[in-house]
């Protein structure tokens, strides 16, 4: 029999497949190799794209030129854009307003074919830390009450362009997902007056069963109740709800444990596509974030999702995050 | 410049692209066509799957034989048990129980070919009828809190087998998703006093610009919050909760628009696969469901789900759901 799991932040529900679990092997999924071509993001085609923002450069090289390690653009294609106002009305029972936000690409690294795995740390240092600086540069437009940061790798993750990078999205309201964690998260700290993913990381040390790797400021593991197989958190062990609040050091704890955790998920499941998502709390609103604790999610791309699913907000885990984590932490780094 | 809409019922918000929208054309998609082969669906195979539990049959066949119409089996592989208890416990911070629930499979149709578009309408007719009859039957179960009929249609919607079929799950809690509706559209019949799908009806009836099809009983219509291009949604007029509670005349009309939508729909995408879901009110709960109102929600698979949906809830409707309603109304039937 299948287990049933409740998520203790946002109230969902899992099934967690425990007598026929699947195991690594028995995955069909979509294969991804970058094939290459002509590239926007590539050394020499700086011109391709709208003119940076910011960057980490050689000193004497010019804007928009080679001899960059991370670039952050202006996306080409904007899901929102930075000019206007608000202007929310009414349309009958409907609600709108325009599309004012803003939407950057990190590009991580000059090299089209590396993915975090074959970073130097020290290049995942310097890409952390831009995310950063791109964060706490546009939590200074009080229009804009969230910040996300997200990485699709792979076609399978919805990635539309090979060479690795990263999206950060300004948005003029706070998510329902968001709403939903901090909701969960404020209403067990009303409760116990403690953070429930301090509690959360307490738990997983203790009992290990899930925990892939630790350092002095970060754990990784898969999540009690993983809607996905082989689902990862990341979280920093101490507490903050803000990611850009990093400080030096926890940048460079981050950067290791985000390559060897991706290095493990690539031993165990080759040329596989998977999404990362920093979960940060809200900018520009309530200053008291005592009870949100930000964290990475990476979502493997194994399985599919379906009417099951879109129907109920049930997910359905056909591989134990207890097993999942065995077999990441197995894998050699 | 995007238009960023918001959900009256859910507070889900969308950027619905408006300067370059796309059109039909421009949505490169995955084609499904059916490749045949064994099919423990098919007529003469029903030994292949578990035992019927219900079935519309000519008279003098036995059952699991030949000679039926729509036949209801178990899932082979199904998801939650119909024997147990629920046996809710905690660990430590976390919640679970046992995997107790129904999953059963309703095939549609001896024609292993034949999509709705496909079927006559009094074939959809008994497929709906029979719907309604597992529904109120799991009903009786007080263990079961929620109902939920769903159908995946073609491989990029998830379905493992390609006989057309739907899915029927019960569940001993309901789920987040339903929850939402419900809690969304009782804070506005608190307030109003008034159903918000039945004002939603009217005020899409009103406005024309998004409404596919209407008859007497039933509106199809593409909401004005899709969070996917060319998302469907089918509601009885007549205000009820429960999609099993429907008349011999709604079963007949749901039939034919039901019917007359996809066919409209497989005729500005061909090949395309899609999920639908009845979204129907919790059992064994609240008498009073008054403020809900059942419904079909319809999407089709153009789009890919990446990192900025499953990190927000946001989603980006590249097609509006004006400008999509246009194009399957003019599609004939």
């Amino acid at each position: 029999m299948g287990e049933l799991r409740r998520d203790p932040v946002v109230g969902r529900w899992v099934i967690v497949e425990t007598d026929r679990p699947k195991k690594p092997e028995d995955f069909e999924y979509e294969q991804y190799i970058p094939q290459g071509g002509l590239c926007p993001f590539c050394y020499g085609n700086e011109f391709m794209t709208p003119p940076e923002i910011n960057c980490f450069r050689d000193p004497g090289t010019g804007a928009n030129t080679p001899g960059w390690q991370v670039r952050v653009v202006a996306n080409k294609f904007p899901a929102l854009q930075i000019e206007g106002n608000l202007d929310r009305r009414g349309i009958g029972i409907y609600d709108m307003s325009n599309g004012v936000g803003a939407h950057e690409v990190l590009i991580e690294t000059p090299y089209h074919n590396k993915d975090i795995p074959e970073l130097l740390t020290q290049e995942i240092e310097e890409y952390l830390k831009m995310c950063c600086i791109r964060s706490a540069d546009l939590k200074k437009d009080s229009r804009f009450k969230y910040i996300m940061i997200f990485r699709n790798y792979g076609s399978a993750a919805g990635a539309s362009l090979e060479h690795p990078h990263t999206q950060l999205v300004a948005l003029p309201m706070v998510p329902k997902n968001a709403l939903e964690e901090i909701h969960g998260a404020r209403d067990y700290y009303n409760y116990r007056e403690r953070c429930i993913f301090c509690d959360m990381i307490r738990q997983e040390i203790q009992d290990k069963t899930r925990v892939i790797l630790e350092n002095k400021y970060f754990i990784s593991f898969c999540p009690f109740v993983s809607r996905f197989p082989f689902e990862i958190m990341i979280m920093p062990k101490q507490h903050s709800g803000y990611f850009c609040h990093m400080s030096e050091d926890e940048v460079v704890a981050l950067a290791q444990i985000l390559k060897d955790t991706l290095t493990k998920l690539k031993k165990v499941f080759e040329n596989l596509s998977y999404n990362y998502i920093i979960h940060s709390a809200p900018v520009n609103g309530e200053a008291d974030v005592e009870y949100y604790h930000w964290h990475v999610e990476i979502m493997p791309k194994l399985t599919q999702v379906a009417g099951f699913e879109w129907g109920t907000g049930f997910y359905l885990d056909p591989t134990s995050p207890e097993l999942a984590a065995q077999y990441l932490k197995a894998a050699k780094e």
